[in-house]
């Protein structure tokens, strides 16, 4: 009865507008994550009086997990400290348990795992936060694949004053996800609808659109939001590596200048990925010499994992020369000294400095991470569609 | 290190497109929930060997916690039978503690508790389903309110083909949520794009779009997607029932007409709304009565709790007479036997008997529930802009 009796006091306040059914929710109980103003720190927070230990694991604390101390209430309780100014994401440990910290509904998902979002003010965070400037429009769109025969799902983000009817035309960046991402990652995991609002309100960012688009070539749309159904789990699907969907690009640029008000052309097309979606960015842009005037690869698998070799990834010098012979504007390559894929990022650029191909490099701190590229894209954005 | 080893195992796989940091996820133990074919019941699963107690509950359960049962494993387990048709929301309880199922990560937010979402195959279950039929695209958008004094959210919804480029003009339904919803509340919870999509492609329901605004009048978007920020907490805000959406309400219009390629006439508008939605929806028809064609009322909260009386909730009968001077092709009131406001709706009906205004009525079984609404919205749907 303890847990009901709140709810029908609740009710019982609101006869007329919230009859008892609509309203599973009251005011939440505990406040987690708090932000104490006197020290800049964050207390997180959970009640569980049965349990017998109670963790938190994030991207502050290195993925390890961290006890919390329980009072006399059953309530337990960790203050992390006052952390640098970034988004970051976390888990709650419940006896080992993996679960949400019930009292933060602000979450997001990667792959088949649901983390918990926590920005930590200052101007990181302010950055990765929805802030009072001019919004632009995120949308599911759908397109159909001939080459993939299907119709399959994109995320578009258009900028405030794209709908304001004075024909203005926009350049456009894709945007690839790396594997076990989907169309929602750049969106729901690397804020770019935040980063974008508020760097282009800044005036050092060209308004321009950012196509998301679902690089798992047997893929329909992110799970949850294809004809799989809801029994179906997200997982990582190395099938999903088949050089197809790289082959099909042209027809998403194709349909991007049909239906929006684009820049059509080399000088007003941008491409970038991370991990899988580099070695993506990397293979179209290759093999679409005149497509793209600015690249940039964000800790890319350079050598592809594919099922069936595909021509795509053929013959790299030769088109990499080919590609240099009407130089893009940009060529940016990203990747954190602890990632795994150095080795690889290493060999690409020796190649690429045997063949005199001019790109820009830059090594950051950390790892293969969510944090490095969503730094990598505010690296490159003031860069692009400069005149 | 029982944790960590899966992991380091999974990751040696895939030493080039999979490095250790990317990858958080693996293959998800347990299934859950799972669709047993043979005899079409379903099996919910949790692993928390230290749990004492772990309980289901969910719209299958009226709310009430079911107990599932512990194998030596420290699996728990139940199979909840073979339930109708239909979308449900459910949670878990581990020792009392309310969490999602970290089997399954689809998920729906209602205010500030998140639900686990299950969808049971069958004809109702597949209009709740993203299917293979031509999808349309959903997209948030943010318009200027000069009576609100700020930006705001909305949600778009365009149907398949809407971007063809063929000059054709869309009817447009105005979609209400209710107290504790956001522009969010009818795509996450209404399946909104999934219900129009499927009807759409069966012929019986028109091309239209769907615009759902924000319906709480001092607030810019959904919580999370405003600039109040995260560390906000999502809850029931009786102050923002203040009369002001529903007055700014012809602005809405006014930008969807500007903006999307609409039929800008009464025969082509519709409105409807749920609870606080169906009050706002019964004011805004009234106080603008050559806006819609089309009036649906969900069970809607009549008489308005406001924090300030305004002029537009006063006069009614004197308005109902206006508004059906030229009356409406539809005027729709839909109800539960067991809805808290099934009296106040009554009354309404009343009155309007007593002014001889036509209108359809629709009682069902249940009571303030989205399955109710979810329903109310496939039966009206193929009633909207026949000609």
């Amino acid at each position: 009865m303890k847990k009901i009796l709140p709810f029908f006091l609740f009710t019982s306040l609101l006869p007329i507008v919230a009859p008892a059914q609509q309203i599973p929710w009251g005011e939440m109980k505990l406040k987690s994550p708090e932000y104490n103003e006197p020290d800049s720190s964050i207390t997180l927070r959970l009640e569980a009086p049965e349990a017998a230990k109670v963790q938190i694991k994030g991207d502050f604390t290195n993925g390890l997990p961290v006890d919390m101390n329980k009072d006399a209430n059953g309530i337990w309780e960790l203050n992390i400290g006052k952390l640098p100014s970034d988004l970051y994401g976390y888990s709650v440990l419940v006896d080992g348990l993996q679960m949400l910290d019930p009292s933060n509904v602000y979450i997001m998902r990667d792959n088949n795992v649901l983390f918990n979002m926590l920005i930590v003010p200052g101007e990181r965070g302010r950055l990765f936060s929805t802030n009072n400037v001019p919004h632009g429009s995120v949308a599911n769109v759908w397109y159909h694949s001939d080459a993939l025969n299907m119709d399959r799902r994109m995320t578009v983000y258009t900028p405030a004053g794209y709908n304001s009817g004075n024909g203005k035309r926009y350049p456009v960046l894709y945007l690839l996800h790396g594997l076990g991402g989907d169309e929602e990652a750049w969106t729901e995991r690397g804020r770019v609808p935040q980063i974008l609002d508020n760097m282009i309100a800044t005036g050092k960012v060209e308004p321009m659109i950012v196509v998301m688009p679902n690089g798992n070539s047997p893929q329909q749309a992110a799970p949850g939001s294809n004809s799989d159904g809801l029994f179906v789990q997200p997982t990582s699907r190395l099938d999903y590596i088949t050089g197809a969907f790289e082959s099909s690009f042209p027809e998403i640029v194709k349909f991007i200048d049909e239906n929006y008000s684009t820049v059509a052309e080399k000088s007003g097309r941008a491409i970038a990925g991370l991990s899988m979606g580099g070695m993506h960015t990397r293979a179209i842009s290759l093999n679409n010499p005149e497509m793209f005037d600015y690249v940039a690869l964000f800790s890319a698998a350079i050598n592809p994992t594919l099922r069936n070799q595909t021509e795509i990834y053929e013959n790299v010098p030769y088109k990499l020369k080919i590609q240099f012979n009407n130089a893009p504007k940009m060529y940016w390559i990203g990747i954190g000294r602890k990632d795994g894929l150095m080795e690889a990022n290493d060999k690409n650029r020796e190649l690429m400095d045997q063949l005199g191909l001019p790109y820009t490099y830059y090594e950051s701190e950390g790892g293969h991470s969510w944090t490095n590229w969503r730094d990598y894209l505010t690296i490159i954005l003031p860069k692009l569609f400069k005149r």
